[in-house]
């Protein structure tokens, strides 16, 4: 069944995702082939720097010029893991008109622009995989895509992004604040010396507008993702989730809405019990609720970045796309038949714990429960504690029910406009139940 | 890009599964031919009582006719969930013979004959499919064959049937006893009227035999699968799990030997360290971890079992199956090109909890302690206590450290023939660390 004319591959990228794809390409060349039914071969691989030394890459593959290599015509794979806007677009769709189907792992652009880059992949009669592009080697894309291809999926939740999840898991574990735990991060390279992109929520939320359209069949965009990073959690946050038997996790969460007719993504802080299953993810391991209608309630685990897992990802994609190549054929493409718009944030129905400093006198609790009520949010738990101080004030702890987030933040701008209430020390959604 | 003639979809039994999946075919048609880009008909329905009322299913659809139904010619896709080994077996190849694909959720066949089911569709030119062969709705299959195409797996370790984790789970928090727990299993409807295909492990052997042949690109049979069911666990093995940090799961265990040259597969009862992920895995969840060179530690969890589950397993294999049907090509067939052979159980490197009742008496602990090292096992903890009754009588707990199960086997008959053992309360195999 082998053919011996080898499937050639142009990898555009070599940093530590990169390099591992070329390692792994050459140690199990043999596996490889007898998966695919044909040899796969290097054929190129474009960098920034050729003069850095890449061991195991022969040379004469190195190239400066990424476009002339995908557009040499013989190319029958391009793998992009530079990651980034351009030039990578430019590239994949040039990739695309010269004969090359696509594996790529770059969540940023698939985020921004996927529609452009599936449209281009279908006009040519190519492929676009991109496992890689969603917590690292945790198999997501592809059960979406095709496992759950003949269900309905209601919801997608979960932690996607390790390097928060190693500074929340650090807070919740030794009581440090941010920014002691963002340190400890860095150090240990798990946080890049920039680390806006994961901190501030960029790279979760293009995850999610990932898994949103594919888990809807519809177009959302980075966009339309609400999107709150971590940088605000504090030690007391903490601390306040641990007394409410919860931890703090950033979560990415899509959702159907219960009428059926539109979508939101969201990512942001918060609080989950501790004994739902995300709140046991230590690390920067990443993890997945999915829900559909058949299926129930499934979970992915496992590694959310890193060289080598992310190149297994990019490898399993490698294979399927040859195998397509093989076969004349082509995998699943843009799914968005159903066309269901993404609502605003303040649609969102979610929980909050609200943390206020009030007056120690009566008739504080009679005043904040009418104005939650008069926002038709209704109060789960109060926990009421005076301090011992003369300060003359008091904590009130609240957690709500289920209300559209519009409200509940209208209730929280209402509390704070009360003469009784001194400031508004906290607010985290709760989620995971 | 919708054809508009339908794709014809012929269904082999309607019980619990299959009343779900045509039940979904008529609800979901439009979402279904949305992501095939053809409407899917169900086109005939093959079952044993044809008189029973089956709510949706139009009465001229019926018939008790399979091997005629599988043989009309214009079917595109047979989906197989009547289970067992014949006539499944016959009406399969049948098919794949008069041009159709196939659907299976038969594990017992897959486990005892795939190499025949994946010749016949080879031969022919069609797809076989059996991701709800497998933990429900749980991805597992496709992962394995895809996702991880590009990596190298070394350890499949799981929970995959969820009578017995049901069963265990009320033995470990209720204290009960296996009778009285399989008992209350029945009653809930978690274990069938005649349960010995889950409690003997039969049917997690079939699963442990259809995972390992994935996982490791070879051929593995049901016979090939070492097999102890959870029958002999007691409530003091349970007790004492707890007392050692663990609780005791019935395990799916396939491994790549240390030198890589062969595999082993096998399912029997092993106590795991509370801490270990698949210790929280309650009441009839399945769940699976799959270790691999790149990917590193993987976890897939979900609903094992029921009919709305499998039958979203089913459906997103007739997507696939149909999409590859219009492309006019076949998905992955079988890859079994590794041909590493599997060793016996005595080769598994594992751990044993044994538990004595030993004379009480001076110099026990140093006869007991000879003949594990006679037998190259290391003794990795001992807890020794004296029993406070008149009996004259000891308990001697001792966990060893890995060793080959042949040679742990051989240390259990020599202390059995030691004059101061009194006998073997105890043995089972501890994992997961």
């Amino acid at each position: 069944m082998m053919r011996t004319r080898p499937l050639k591959v142009a990898l555009l990228g070599c940093g530590v995702v990169g390099s591992e794809v070329a390692r792994i390409m050459t140690t199990h060349a043999d596996d490889l082939a007898a998966r695919i039914g044909a040899p796969v071969e290097l054929a190129g691989v474009a960098v920034r720097r050729p003069s850095k030394v890449r061991a195991g890459i022969p040379q004469e593959l190195i190239t400066t010029d990424a476009t002339a290599l995908v557009k040499r015509g013989d190319i029958d794979v391009v793998i992009e893991v530079i990651g980034g806007i351009e030039p990578a677009r430019t590239l994949i769709t040039t990739a695309f008109e010269h004969g090359a189907s696509v594996v790529s792992a770059n969540k940023a652009l698939l985020a921004e622009d996927g529609a452009t880059l599936y449209a281009a992949a279908e006009r040519h009669g190519r492929d676009l995989y991109f496992e890689a592009a969603v917590a690292g080697a945790i198999p997501l894309i592809r059960p979406l895509r095709e496992s759950l291809a003949g269900d309905k999926v209601n919801r997608v939740l979960g932690i996607v992004n390790g390097t928060t999840n190693f500074i929340l898991d650090r807070m919740d574990s030794s009581g440090a604040g941010y920014t002691e735990a963002l340190d400890e991060a860095t150090a240990l390279g798990y946080a890049e010396a920039d680390p806006t992109a994961d901190v501030e929520g960029f790279d979760a939320a293009a995850k999610a507008a990932i898994l949103a359209g594919i888990a809807f069949h519809t177009r959302v965009r980075l966009d339309d993702v609400h999107r709150e990073g971590l940088t605000e959690v504090t030690a007391a946050d903490m601390a306040s989730a641990r007394r409410m038997g919860c931890t703090v996790k950033l979560l990415a969460i899509c959702e159907r809405a219960a009428d059926g007719r539109s979508v939101t993504a969201r990512v942001h802080p918060a609080m989950i019990p501790l004994s739902h299953p995300l709140a046991s993810v230590r690390e920067a391991y990443n993890a997945v609720f999915v829900e559909s209608e058949a299926a129930g309630q499934l979970m992915f685990y496992g590694p959310g970045a890193g060289g080598a897992p992310t190149a297994s990802a990019v490898l399993g994609d490698l294979v399927a796309v040859c195998r397509n190549k093989l076969a004349g054929a082509t995998g699943p493409g843009e799914s968005a038949y159903t066309q269901l718009p993404v609502s605003p944030m303040g649609e969102v129905v979610t929980r909050y714990h609200i943390s206020l400093d009030v007056a120690d006198k009566p008739g504080v609790l009679a005043q904040v429960a009418t104005v939650f009520a008069e926002h038709g949010v209704s109060i789960d738990t109060v926990r009421q504690q005076g301090r011992q101080d003369s300060s003359g004030e008091a904590s009130l702890v609240v957690v709500t029910h289920r209300a559209p987030d519009a409200a509940l933040q209208g209730t929280v701008e209402a509390l704070r406009s009360l003469d009784t209430v001194r400031g508004v020390a906290s607010i985290m959604r709760v989620e995971g139940e």
